[in-house]
């Protein structure tokens, strides 16, 4: 089932942001991305920059300007939902080929044509120092701000179009997860089993991986961010799979501990703990509830349990553009749920020895919220 | 075949960038990685960052640091050829949580242990401004210098232990592209094709995709840099390949053009001058060669066969820890071509209505190249 968001939509994020930027007294929005952080490229144009980076130049009226590297024009035709496109040297990619005899415009011509006073940088933590130099020395007197805050209230609440590709993104990676239980066995490599995931999505129509999947398993079980090795799964140890597809941009994760062949009592305990965690966070979040409560709540039981030295972080991030999105979900966290906001509900805990993640993704709606993914939550032991 | 880099090597990489920066007067190195931009983050500590970034702190003698962000630790741990790691909250993901609680070290405690008058960023045009601004204000009167210069004398010269691994994924990418041949068929996704290659890879031993793979097919094949869709591949247009597996963090790649059913005369004769100009590049890549003079004899042979405006860049690029690294081969290219220097030999070809790529990884050596493939360049019709 292909899904996407319409055109119009597009344009209408323009709008919305714009009135924002108003409010803000920003003249001139820079949105930028890169392969690994490809939010804004796609949420403004649709435009996943690989190799090379991006930025969508929001003007405080009109329409908005794609910008990319010198190497992107016919992928970048294809693919933009922005029509007017530009190249700047400053998007080429990190190997920095010179492109002799190539005449591209530079960040004066941009400001030439776009007089901005007060420029905001959305990507703000990841825009390369070297290009906001060559920014500032184009913009001539205009200063520079920090400008995601413009962005996320528009980004934060979901279309029913988007919610349809995360519903799809859920589905798919299901499918990769099943993949999985019908084919996983003991001496298989955690990177043979990442293998089986990524082919089943994207047989099934994902456009990718959501981020960097993985299988770990055994002593690598306790990381919370990992990678697969070719450590081969062997029976007794929990096998923690992080799975997610990619669909039109948007991207879930469904994560579940698995168990080949039998599984002992003290660790079957600390698998529950963790699912029930997780059924009590899709629980508390409900509109209207403020997300250190359902930190708090969540966490404060988990430590009841004996397993408050466990924690890392959690218990739940935004999902979308990417898999982890802002805002997260934390103690410290005062922002209140609202209907159409989309998490994954993220439950990780890790002893010095074991560890594993439970992960669905839900979107919150008044009354109890909407879950993404049909999977029940039980300790599968194989 | 597990192939991999001794840990011996990871240490003569330090005391080799240290003599370049004291020759430089760099006192602190701090080399930048992310995601989509491991190469240091690989070359210094075999550490490759999902989600977060990281930077290797290199001081002016002694040991090296890996910086990491606040989830990371135990994922560092299984990792690291870097004994000591630090976690700072800049170096956190994107969704950037705030871990209430958590007390990790700053950038003043940082240059208060590692005293600097002269600071090098290698990875300058990817290290975020909002970052360089703590060290900045961490660092106090010291300065900063972009310091990629430091690192690329060392990293362009290939060990014989990186060369086998960037053997291995060859070896490993051709298997890719050999299960792609043996199961391509009209009507399947871009996409697809791209599971099928991902996952014959992972199966045979890569450790991921070398970067995000691509097969584009009919008006898709003129772009350079592209990503797959979900256009189904239909007979009598060309089928762009591009494919590489990732082995202990080096990545090669191969691309070839096929074309299903038949090949009018005009297709042929394209993609016979495209694998004649990689023949020829490769002839001519050996030690004591200008990089120039590579690029300005192909381009050349080129122009005089008619296709003078179907070139975009190249003809090759270096390769190593990037499918794509410093230093490209251009026109414009002053390098001197030595042994142990490791290239894809890069020819990309595009008229408005088809393009191509064909492309190999070769080390120079004294005499001929070594041709790191066995795949023979020839027109490809199934």
């Amino acid at each position: 089932m292909n899904v996407s968001i319409p055109d119009s939509e597009f344009k209408e994020r323009v709008t919305k942001v714009q009135r924002i930027m108003a409010e803000k007294k920003v003249d001139t929005l820079l949105a930028f991305s890169t392969e690994a952080e490809p939010a804004y490229g796609r949420y403004f144009a649709d435009y996943w920059p690989s190799f090379e980076t991006t930025a969508v130049l929001i003007p405080a009226s009109g329409d908005a300007v794609l910008l990319i590297g010198p190497e992107s024009l016919t992928y970048a035709r294809s693919r933009s939902r922005i029509e007017r496109i530009m190249q700047l040297e400053d998007f080429r990619e990190s190997s920095q080929p010179e492109y002799p005899g190539a005449v591209l415009p530079t960040w004066h011509d941009v400001f030439a044509e776009f007089l901005t006073e007060h420029l905001g940088i959305a990507g703000w933590h990841t825009f390369p120092h070297a290009i906001y130099e060559h920014v500032r020395e184009g913009l001539g007197n205009g200063d520079v701000v920090p400008a995601d805050d413009v962005v996320r209230p528009v980004m934060v609440r979901k279309s029913e179009a988007e919610i349809r590709c995360l519903r799809e993104s859920a589905r798919l990676s299901e499918i990769g997860l099943e993949a999985v239980l019908d084919n996983i066995k003991p001496g298989m490599t955690e990177i043979q089993v990442v293998g089986i995931a990524t082919a089943a999505m994207l047989e099934h129509g994902a456009e990718a991986t959501g981020y960097p999947i993985w299988c770990c398993s055994g002593p690598n079980s306790t990381q919370a961010i990992s990678r697969p090795t070719h450590k081969k799964i062997k029976k007794g140890e929990i096998v923690h799979l992080q799975l997610g597809a990619k669909v039109s941009g948007y991207s879930t994760s469904i994560a579940r501990p698995v168990v080949l062949g039998s599984c002992t009592d003290e660790m079957r305990r600390f698998l529950q703990v963790g699912y029930q965690a997780e059924n009590m966070a899709i629980d508390l979040m409900q509109s209207g509830t403020r997300a250190s409560e359902v930190a708090r709540k969540v966490h404060g039981w988990i430590a009841d349990q004996g397993y408050g030295d466990t924690i890392l972080y959690g218990p739940a991030h935004g999902c979308g553009q990417m898999e982890c999105e802002w805002p997260f979900v934390e103690t410290s966290t005062e922002v209140v749920l609202e209907p159409n906001m989309t998490f994954q509900v993220d439950v990780f805990l890790a002893k010095p020895e074991m560890g594993f993640r439970w992960e669905d993704s839900i979107v919150v709606r008044d009354g109890p919220a909407e879950q993404l993914s049909s999977l029940r939550r039980e300790v599968i032991v194989l």
